[in-house]
């Protein structure tokens, strides 16, 4: 029997019992439901004010479902039912919510308190969490953490949070390549049972700390505990340096199916250790990101509850869609003439921009999506421009025709019919180029090729194809062909 | 030093030498350029018929880097690289390409050597690659194989492949809760090498099958080898049923933290282990599909090479696009005597189409993701529809205003110009009302919320928003507004 699965618990407040009582895995064949319905029942405590109701419905969750019941929460009830909480399922609540509701938590707890929760957490959460913190209090915090677990903390606030360093924890176990196996065991046994739950490799040094191996638990388990750890363990593990960006990393840890992953600085020396849990993170957040992206939104604004704040992230790529579609208004005005003598050529205009957009975002997205998974692999493009091309030369058609028979059917004018057919090929074509080689050409430049795809991609396509759609029809009128035929 | 660091090789051909010779990881740090290299070399290799190079460059690559080096190669250059390789690489490197190229690879085995080659797989990959061929083929290589795989592979054969049985496997280790530590330690010693890498945990079962416990090899190693494992496990392990969603199964992993998960079926007897690199790939597969569905292109056309199927794939969404935009047709035939009079309302369509369009893509791109990652929980959505109106009236005003005032400066009609300034706010709270709604009621109906979102969402939009704007240009003009003020 573990700690968790004592019965018993103290009747006292909100201090004192720090017992866990019998944890409440919640279904996860009704996940959502599940976790309002605790929800409701946790708001309504928090506003009848019944700490120990609070506390006593959030210590029968795990920690993990905690943290979802906890997190579309708004900051002062997400306050109210976090400061009831007893250090342990807080430091792993906090690690994992938003870090949006710090600042009215930590108002409500003094330093120490603010202190033991940080040594409670996995080094990487701690770094993360005062990572959003003013510097002047980071530093109050750490003069009142423990000395190991400081050092762990200020040496991970020191690399950017995207790389390697900003996701790495310190919880590893290291031991010299001439220990023996009974000598790690015994350096096993003297750790912390919280550092050891995510141990599931012995990583192995030289004289100097360079990693020179690793050893997973099984073969520890199985090797004879006299035999030195040189002649045990897996030689040239695998590795990434500490400044490696944590996309790289995501995609070599799935390259070869990792778990946990060694970091070493520039001198091979072992400084961290990334998990399976921070790559599914990181991925998480790239797709995030992605996506964002795409559709010209800030990935800021999830979970932001501020309407002004959000508004602020999106004002940007509109105003500038706004403005690029001025030039759409000028593109028309230079065709005015055109649109005054034959007014249906307007009717068509939403037509030909909405299939430029349709295009542009399909084949763009296919381009972001296949840089970020590795299937397009940058250097082998050509082949992939080359079946745009031929894709957009079928579609460009399939579209043409079934236009030119739609709209002849619904205007009965021959001529203009076939200017959409043409207009609509040639937009296809020039939309799928522009979709498909400006997040190459991002990428080439070394920015990230989803950056400001989505909107400049559909302005300047819905320009082109107006220019196209227009310049044509005005070259059928300067022909005559302007009345129905 | 374990068998994969033997320098010396036979010369003998592609038979004959099964020892592996030195593995070169490739440098993470600038991935792409050296997989590409690789690539470069492998091609040419395969060019001059050059067989043995082939397989002398291939083994000298770690698996993992030699599956992506592979990967974006066309079928039969596919085909010719990897009918060098022995069992080993080709088992793993067959797991993580891309299917497509299977049968013309299985065309140039017999049935002998694809049978090994899926034992040698993981049940779960093996199960996947079978699931990709004709069942005739399948009956023919399963009868083929040892009786174990067979049994095991067969087994995960029935699941769906997007459930929790679809994505486990069958290597995990499992002992009765009434042996000894030192039990489960032999049982250890007598498995698979292969089947150990991927061991982190014993699961302990009761009498009937049913998973009672886990055992983290970390407890086991430091556990007295006489304690029973009832003594010494963790009781009430998570643990998922087989037919629950993938994407349900993903969520599950990272609320807890996790790196190995239990599978059982409905009495509860353990059928599988689903592990954190399954996990990963799940999350991968979701977000493409996700990104996918927002941009109207389908998942299967990545790795596809065939431009007309990549076209079959996309023009239902341009059809349906096309056809949408007849409405706009119509509805702008509507308003034709009023676009007759002044043909200057035609000039700021594409402005008000291009602001409906990226508004409603920033908010189904939020709902979309929010969903996707738990962030939004779907009982909670109350209050993003709120935040969403009151983003809007922030949004559209600020657009509006600017609207305003640049196409008075443009066009000096101050009456077109307060048209345009209150369509546009309108056009903006209804394009995010139908953004922020639509994906909701999908998640509520129970489809998937990016179905479909991004091209009907951004149709519907374009007609709510160019019948709002060519009406009050119609009631201005009727109002007789529409000259120059």
């Amino acid at each position: 029997m573990t700690e968790r699965e004592h019965e018993g618990r103290g009747p006292g407040g909100p201090e004192g019992t720090d017992e866990r009582p019998d944890e409440r895995v919640l279904d996860p064949t009704n996940l959502d439901a599940a976790r309002h319905e605790v929800r409701q029942r946790l708001l309504s405590l928090v506003e009848q004010r019944d700490d120990q109701g609070v506390r006593d419905l959030a210590l029968s969750l795990s920690p993990g479902d905690l943290a979802e019941v906890v997190r579309p929460l708004d900051v002062d009830d997400t306050a109210a039912v976090l400061r009831n909480l007893p250090p342990d399922p807080l430091a792993y609540v906090l690690g994992e919510i938003d870090n949006r509701s710090l600042s009215a938590l930590f108002d409500l707890l003094d330093l120490d308190a603010i202190a033991d929760l940080i040594e409670e957490m996995p080094s990487d959460e701690g770094a993360d969490l005062l990572g959003e913190l003013d510097s002047r209090k980071v530093q109050e915090i750490l003069a009142a953490m423990d000395e190991e677990e400081r050092a762990e903390v200020s040496d991970l606030l020191r690399y950017p949070p995207e790389s390697a360093g900003g996701i790495m924890d310190k919880e590893f176990v290291s031991c010299h390549e001439d220990q023996t196996c009974g000598e790690a065991v015994a350096l096993l046994r003297a750790k912390d049972e919280d550092d050891l739950e995510t141990t599931h490799f012995v990583f192995v040094v030289d004289d100097r700390g360079r990693l020179v191996g690793r050893l997973p638990l099984i073969h520890l388990l199985l090797a004879d505990r006299d035999a030195p750890l040189r002649t045990v363990m897996e030689v040239d593990p695998l590795y990434v340096e500490v400044d490696l960006d944590q996309e790289e990393v995501a995609g070599f840890f799935m390259t070869h199916d990792l778990i946990s992953l060694p970091v070493v600085d520039h001198q091979l020396r072992m400084v961290g250790r990334i998990t399976a849990d921070d790559i599914m993170d990181v991925l998480e957040e790239e797709a995030t990101e992605d996506i964002s992206r795409l559709a010209g939104v800030s990935v800021a604004e999830f979970g932001e509850q501020s309407a002004v704040r959000v508004a602020r992230t999106r004002l940007p790529w509109l105003l500038g869609a706004l403005l690029g579609q001025f030039g759409a208004v000028l593109v028309m005005r230079h065709f005015e003439q055109s649109l005054q003598t034959m007014v249906t050529l307007a009717f068509y205009i939403p037509v030909i921009m909405a299939l430029a957009g349709n295009v542009g975002i399909q084949t763009s997205s296919v381009v972001v999506r296949g840089l970020a998974t590795g299937e397009l692999a940058l250097f082998h493009v050509g082949r992939h421009v080359l079946r745009e091309m031929a894709t957009s030369l079928v579609i460009g058609l399939a579209v043409a025709v079934s236009l030119v028979g739609v709209s002849f059917l619904v205007n009965g004018n021959v001529y203009l019919s076939v200017v959409l057919g043409v207009s609509m090929l040639l937009v296809v074509l020039m939309a799928s180029m522009v979709g498909t080689c400006t997040p190459l050409l991002l990428h080439r430049l070394g920015a990230d090729p989803a950056v400001a795809t989505g909107p400049f991609i559909t302005t300047s396509n819905d320009l082109f194809g107006l220019a196209i759609y227009l310049g044509l029809a005005t070259l059928m009128l300067s022909l005559g062909h302007g009345g129905a035929p």
